[in-house]
């Protein structure tokens, strides 16, 4: 099984992730807690390189490159084996997230996402949990958080709105495999209905 | 006028690249004269990412990725701003390098290769210049000459015949912008040819 968590910065992502693996671990599953851009050498390699720097360094039609090759990297070297071995893989952040970055924040580029998807990496989750909450509120949790990533910072009110509804919007496109969660309660209450998502598809 | 060298490794692609970029400019030419892997300061970065340490450091298709990237921003930022300029861009290797080596040395990823490039290249060279050799005089001069690539030494004789032949049924494939010339005479001699070449198609 194969969960990914998406959603704007400062949703709740990276800390529902760690809470849903810490959960199905408790009722002894073998869970990888992994994540994007990176997750794997050779991946974390290729996120310094496109995070790291100038934001006009790379295109962003190279940047989508950057993003597919550091995602080819870790399916074949961390999720695939894991699956494989019959373990649950929880990653924070998987294509969708470069169909929403990349796709719509420079430019149209949703086609060419989708295009190098299907061509090189083929494999989506059997379940996304979008956490959905408002572009303020995830700013404003954003701002609260330690450590930054220099290139994706502050993108700004008026394009997490539009991220917000990209990803509403996906998750209508491929309904059967996303839940939307509300992210603006608190975490243990966002939590609870994570896991019963989770222990519904197991 | 977009022009690319190719053959294998020694053949004289960058000897070539350099005496016809001289040729050219001394006809009063402006000359870009470029390489790939790399050519811009982005895709050098890619092209260390690549090339250093273990050779089963990244897989085939996650290195086709790379070089796609690396092509991308080459395209993007040195080509063609060259060509919209008017000036002659000489290029050591290109797109049908990666055709080779990437879509021939690893099981069979020509296709892949190919719908890369179409999908996110698009540009072919106006002129190929494929300098033909028998794979052993290569391996000699290669040895013999300075510098050494760490992933992609020593393909071995078996894998140079392969490519080729790889490069002469590309040269078949591409008839109208391939031009197959004889490398193993002086490198003055190859020279005129190259020259004439490119003299009659500007
Ligand atoms: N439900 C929540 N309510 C309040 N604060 C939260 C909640 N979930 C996460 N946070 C805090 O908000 C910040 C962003 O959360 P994080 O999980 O890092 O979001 P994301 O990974 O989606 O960017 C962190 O400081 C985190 O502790
Ligand atoms: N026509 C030639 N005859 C003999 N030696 C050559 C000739 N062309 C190139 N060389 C030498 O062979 C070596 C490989 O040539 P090079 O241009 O670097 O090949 P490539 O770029 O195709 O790998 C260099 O040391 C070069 O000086
Ligand atoms: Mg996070
Ligand atoms: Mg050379």
């Amino acid at each position: 099984m194969f969960i990914s968590f998406e959603g704007i910065d400062g949703s709740g992502k990276s800390t529902q992730a760690h809470l849903l693996a810490e959960a199905l671990r408790g009722r002894g599953h073998d869970v990888v807690l992994t994540r994007e851009p990176g997750g794997s050498p050779g991946a974390e390699e290729i996120r310094r390189l496109v995070l790291e720097g100038d934001p006009e360094r790379w295109s962003a039609q190279t940047e989508i490159l950057l993003f597919t090759a550091a995602r080819r990297d870790h399916l074949e070297r961390v999720i695939q084996p894991a699956l494989e071995a019959g373990r649950i893989v929880i990653c924070d952040r998987f294509a969708d997230s470069t169909r929403m970055y990349q796709g719509l924040s420079r430019g149209d580029l949703r086609a060419v996402v989708d295009q190098l998807q299907t061509l090189m990496i083929g494999r989506e989750p059997d379940l996304t949990i979008l956490i959905d909450i408002d572009p303020a509120t995830g700013l404003s949790r954003a701002r609260g958080r330690q450590g930054h990533e220099e290139r994706f910072e502050d993108f700004g009110l008026g394009l997490q709105e539009k991220m917000r509804a990209g990803f509403l919007d996906l998750a209508r496109e491929y309904a059967a495999r996303f839940a939307v969660i509300d992210g603006a309660r608190a975490p243990e209450r966002v939590a609870q209905d994570v896991l019963e998502c989770a222990a519904a598809r197991l």
